[in-house]
């Protein structure tokens, strides 16, 4: 083994790009984790890098990113700037044969994410998307509760992720909240279910220039429908989730710690819809469960910090993150598709324009 | 004046057609309202009329809708069939000279509906729709505020109206649920401020042959959005409207009887867009507010309490009711463009399809 | 048997007494109830009486007590007129022979609900108090979870039933609300567990010359405490009992229509103290359970329905209801012991000066 | 100036003691506060220091507590240590001359709390409790609101403070938890408002060989009631406290960060009962407001980042911080009293004999 790269039991050397809004968590995740060691906080504005890093901290602050690239102990680069400067720091950094994980959204547009996932691909290099709110213990439960079959068949999603947002500059309240729900809705859909159409309808009631208010409707393969409201302006803060399936429903409340999930056993059931004919469909009995519901226990335990090991397990295998570039790239098709169909009315948009180019 | 017909000071004479689920809600209203005397409970099944009545009832109940017609003594009918009988029967009873009062949806379709309209109006006789939930304190309330210009203009309602439901045999959940919002979106705009299209999706997962799960889209003509999430699928219930104006925002939570409705004055101030460039309106200063909320105090009422006594004074005074049968006819008007555009794929249908007929 | 008796079969003519607050709820279930037919209405105000009727009744109004007693086919009376009526009304029912029924409480002093026990016992008739939230769908199954061991054994039971409540002209906030605790404690209890002490203690601020705020703590003959909270100037309302036991603990919040239970397999186990000496209990291990919780469905029925079905199954089968008038005296020899403990700033009294007397 | 003190506007020099549960809160607030220079952390188990420091720190770890009050650079200890260590530790603090804040209670008993005071006063240094929860902005809110008179008198206060909580070794829950409701009350309180005597009662059903469950009455000497429940065996978590004033109500929700103040002008007035005789009392009229509810917008603030400025304020200038040494030994005070009322059945016990003393 060459001396300069380090043992693969080694702490992985890693540097956070970006000292804003989200990099603080990740330079306080890295620093907690025992698979990494910090070594650079960098931000075009050196002060904030030092000022997050605070006047107790022996990680060095740069506005340098070249010097950065250049440091042979650091192996992992993380980015949490800006959507628009995603395409360039992150092909700057797997050029410099650097892992890399991105804040969400991979790009800023479906074509950037491409170049990104094409570059870490050819360069056997893990690029991960920062897709937090998969690593909840709430939605690694959802993922199992779906994928094996306990709810039944997926039939509708309904996401509500609404509060006093901070009007972003560059981009609509859809691109800025939609793509937590799109990730989530990624992460726990089994094999073979997804979404094909995706409709928009929005209002920009404030005067901002973009959509202040969203809603996005997707109707999956399968027949069943998701939909995601997304707000700025709305003074009550709402985090549910809604998941509808043939067997249970799931209600995920993301605000209400001492129960986030609530699995019900009520519902409507209706015999099968292939045994039956027109006529007998009209007819057919529908009975109502009245069952128990169940709120799981789950174990309190920040979501960053299972990404933070879900990166290093990508990095020393050598196998692609759960929300890796590709995962990334799925919810950047659903936002421009979704952005189009805003433009238009609304009108249904098929999902198979981006996915099949 | 003729013997025949009761001084304009007594009670006004009143007969139900229905005894289902919504009939004996009206009996007990008009039973309690000093303004009516109860002569009859008719429906089809005469037996279903006798036991919503009760061992201890001197009205008389019977299956002869010919028979409540004929009888002198009645003045006003109130019919609470399925919407599919709706023209049938109140049409008999306009033409038998009665006031009529019909539970919502007014009619089965808008061109159903129009002729009641013109029948009623030929007649000048009173055509009132129940919408109850417009009678409610809160939605009197809401009505004031928006009116008023206290909550400033109005720049999105979103409405949540889920539980798990009796999945219906004749009309979808959109039919079923959605006038309930429809009446009180119509009910508490301003004048001048109306709807002008609507865009539908929904999913039937349970094969019922009929949507149980409906999202309405409507744009108004002021740029404006309302939103309508109905579901008969939901193990949670949720009646939850946010009215987002330009100096406040109004959250009405029907659930919640200490705390049914909370003004909030937080929300985002902008630079008017009138005033400001494109370049500018990117860079325009955003500031939030974060204003104290109000929580108004309401008197409980019944809301068909109050519904009963317009319909009283609707009668008495020849002039139409709050929710007369033109405020149905817009509602009919909403569902029927709705239906139509989700059977496009949620295809934007323009209003003026309908309302320019 | 003799013409002048129904026969058992029939429905038992019943006579109400009061018809102030509660009174129209007995009228009402008594009038839906197939075992019951309502003969009189009977109140010192006769048009109050019919004022409740209503105008479309064919139950009798009046005013004369000793008119009802002397009819025939009335077998049972339900008295809802202020508890200090309560012996004088209850006495002459019982000694015409009538079954009778009371609200809570019983009587206005254990001396006199003795007298009224004894009386009923001697005549052999059914000596009925109207407990009514012990035949709720969520007390009903709480009784079964704690007398079937499904919770363990009784820990703590923590009561809250506060808010904006008329302030009575003759009792005191403990009086008035704590019956209702009182009365389910006495329900839920297994066999042999019972209370044997109480504390309170209440402030009048108001200046109304009673306790509006009351704390009752109870201490069982198990070591198991019991403390209820009852309070007439909250603005918010409460209703909310935790009840510990030592595999579950059980949370009962009566404003959530749903999720009136929830059952918590999570809490703090121990090693058994008894197999520990002093030394080691400081040292012992406390493990905790971070279980599921389960909210089971409940059928909501009204409780004066099932309460008047208890009622008829008393009458008929010849033996004591579920709350007979030995339950009512058991919680009036509580709240004589809280009054004195009040007056005695607190002191804890023993219950069996009232019990063993 | 003596070189080797500091200026007064350096930042101050501090060493944390303790680095168990409280002392990283600290650790973390110091540093991130520009009027402290965070010199130590000090724990008898030197490697808790480390890993508490982590990995990137510049501040020392040391299990030598004579080293870090011999360091001159050191001019304030904070002191997160079991309260059984408090009055050996903080007095060697103050007797090296340096200011002490100690993590609540203040001592074991009112004895030990004594002698802290009385050092400090002695040497003219500061000696602070860190009372957390009085520097939230809800607490300093309803200081405001109850000194200034916009609550009307006070009339009751009742608190709950329970949840699933660690069973500790050496106090029982009564000592761990209603510090914080005692301080908070002390904090509140209107000058020459105070309790006057208490009564408490308590369980301890698993065997702990303490009370886990515990119900604290504090009379004032205004005729005022405040109740306290504290319970670590709750596997629902609740902190509510309802403040009943003469003029308004307030209720504080502290797990609902959207509305945790709610001030309602609901309420009950009475006809002053000096202007009455006791027959007029039992007649009065009694009228009920049904008015609005405000829920005040607070500023979210971390509490500890206050406190540490308090604390700054209070070395700086010489004078004591609003929790002084006093306020933490008023606390310990009651603690002592209901400690002794729990051995004696609940007894009422004066706090006299604690504050005389």
């Amino acid at each position: 083994m060459n001396s300069s790269h380090p043992a693969v039991d080694d702490p992985i050397g890693v540097a956070v790009v970006g000292a804003g809004y989200w990099g603080p968590n990740l330079v306080r995740n890295f620093q907690a984790s025992t698979e990494f060691r910090l070594r650079w906080l960098c931000d075009l504005d050196v002060s904030r890098a030092e000022r997050v890093l605070g006047g107790y901290s022996t990680v060095r602050a740069t506005d340098d990113l070249a010097a950065v690239l250049a440091d042979d102990s650091v192996r992992a680069v993380a980015i949490a700037t800006p959507a628009g400067t995603h395409l360039e720091v992150a092909t700057a950094a797997l050029r410099a044969g650097k892992h890399v994980l991105v804040e969400k959204p991979l790009a800023a547009s479906f074509a950037q994410g491409q170049t990104l996932v094409a570059e870490a691909e050819r360069r056997g290099l893990s690029l991960m998307c920062d897709h937090t709110y998969c690593y909840t213990p709430a939605v690694l439960r959802i993922r199992d509760l779906l994928r094996s079959g306990d709810l039944g068949e997926l039939q509708y999603l309904d996401s509500v992720r609404i509060n006093l947002g901070l009007v972003q500059r560059d981009i609509d309240v859809m691109w800025d909240l939609a793509p937590h729900d799109l990730s989530i809705l990624d992460f726990i859909l089994p094999a073979g279910v997804a979404p094909v159409a995706v409709a928009a309808h929005g209002a920009d009631r404030i005067g901002a220039g973009r959509a202040c208010v969203a809603y996005l409707t997707l109707h999956l393969n399968t027949g069943a429908i998701a939909h995601i409201h997304v707000n700025w302006l709305s003074p009550v803060k709402i985090r549910t989730t809604i998941i509808g399936g043939s067997k249970r429903t799931l209600v995920w409340d993301d605000l209400n710690p001492g129960q986030r999930l609530s699995i019900f056993d009520r519902g409507v059931d209706v015999a099968s819809a292939e045994e039956l004919g027109d006529e007998q469909r009209r007819d057919m009995l529908v009975s109502y469960r009245s069952g128990d519901m169940v709120a799981p226990a789950l174990t309190e335990r920040e979501a960053l910090r299972t990404m933070v090991e879900e990166y290093a397990r990508s990095i020393r295998s050598g196998t692609p993150a759960l929300t890796d570039g590709r995962a990334g790239l799925r919810v950047i098709a659903i936002l421009e598709a979704a952005s189009r169909s805003l433009a238009d009315g609304g009108r249904l948009v098929n999902l198979t324009e981006w996915t099949d180019a």
